[in-house]
């Protein structure tokens, strides 16, 4: 009953380390799936795609088989789309998985593997178009999709919105509720700047730029 | 002109990941401090809270001068507040810093430090009465705060929105809002649970739980 995290040269931090935060405490405190492991190709640090360096617990062939798989983005995905090693692993461990889940442009990972054939499925604002593009994916502009066993989620915050929400579709709202509690996850909405109305803007974030009754989070 | 998040054994990951994905895009994108740095004691892997094994940047001998700190939280802040030698290095470099935040307990490596005296500071829930105890601080309910060139941050989430709203101050609204949008970070407002009313619950939290009209996202 593992919950594998995939990372990869050029993944993005916070796509899997908010998701990471989660799934440990979940693990270790309402009875979520263990053991979790950081999965890469191989033993050697990773580079993300802010600079940090993280050493994987397993790699492709000593990592156990695993009943949750999360694949992040970042720049990295955009290689790793087409390394056949790595889409190979994800399809073997998708296949008895009780979910398969993407943060960001993991998606195009997901993709390229196959598992968003006839699905609807969601990505980072920059990437919308090109997983359109892709075909057989029907792309919806909101924090994070589900259909059947897999989920996607579009930007870092999304991610974590998602896994809260997996939780408590597998545990139970209480026990999502003692994960959000623990960790202390209850966001501002403060927005800045003037982004709901860039050009690429999903839907979802020009709902957040419409609700300045959200936004009275200032410090005191 | 550089960002050093300082990391430990024990350090909980979302608490220094979450800025860092902020505070890297911020010198990549929008004109933010650079280089940004994970700084530790000495040079091995440091195992995290939720046992994520990070390599950091460099030691205290070696790291460049700063001009803003962050402090994260995790369980090792119990321990790390009793380090001389890390108390003498964030002391030594909160003399020229234009900013040290703490996020979670971080603060309590503040306060030991001596950082905190008759300052505004809050922390992680858990933490609220501790932080009251050590005494010549004046604890706050709220996601964070600032006191000068001291802020502190309560969960995970509040160590997100404290550096954007840190961003904002340095360099504008507009920079803030690129940061934001880059990363996409628009959370939900979703509560699980009954968490309003435990005990040790902060007043932000409560108030979070009374605001059902702004928790409307759920996946389509």
């Amino acid at each position: 009953m593992a919950f594998g995290v995939l990372i990869f040269d050029g993944v993005e931090e916070l796509d899997f380390v908010g998701p990471w935060e989660m799934i440990t405490t979940w693990a270790d405190l309402a009875g979520g799936p263990s053991p979790c492991v950081i999965i890469a190709e191989n033993l050697r640090p990773i580079v993300c795609a802010n600079r940090l360096s993280v050493n994987p617990d397993v790699d492709f062939a000593t990592c156990p088989n695993l009943e949750y798989l999360l694949i992040p983005g970042g720049r990295g995905t955009r290689r790793e789309m087409h390394n056949e090693a790595l889409l190979h692993f994800v399809k073997t461990q998708a296949a008895h998985c009780r979910a398969v889940v993407s943060v960001c442009t993991g998606s195009l990972v997901l993709h390229a593997a196959g598992l968003l054939a006839d699905k609807r499925a969601t990505t980072h604002w920059s990437t919308l178009d090109q997983l359109r593009a892709m075909g057989n994916v029907e792309v919806i502009e909101d924090r994070f999709t589900r259909d059947g066993n897999v989920w996607c989620s579009a930007g870092v915050s999304a991610g974590m919105d998602m896994i809260l929400q997996l939780i408590a579709d597998v545990s139970g709202a209480e026990a999502a509720g003692r994960v959000q509690f623990e960790v202390e996850y209850y966001p501002a909405t403060t927005t800045f700047g003037n982004f709901g109305s860039h050009p690429q803007a999903p839907q979802y974030i020009r709902d957040a730029f419409r609700r300045p009754s959200c936004s009275p989070d200032q410090p005191g």
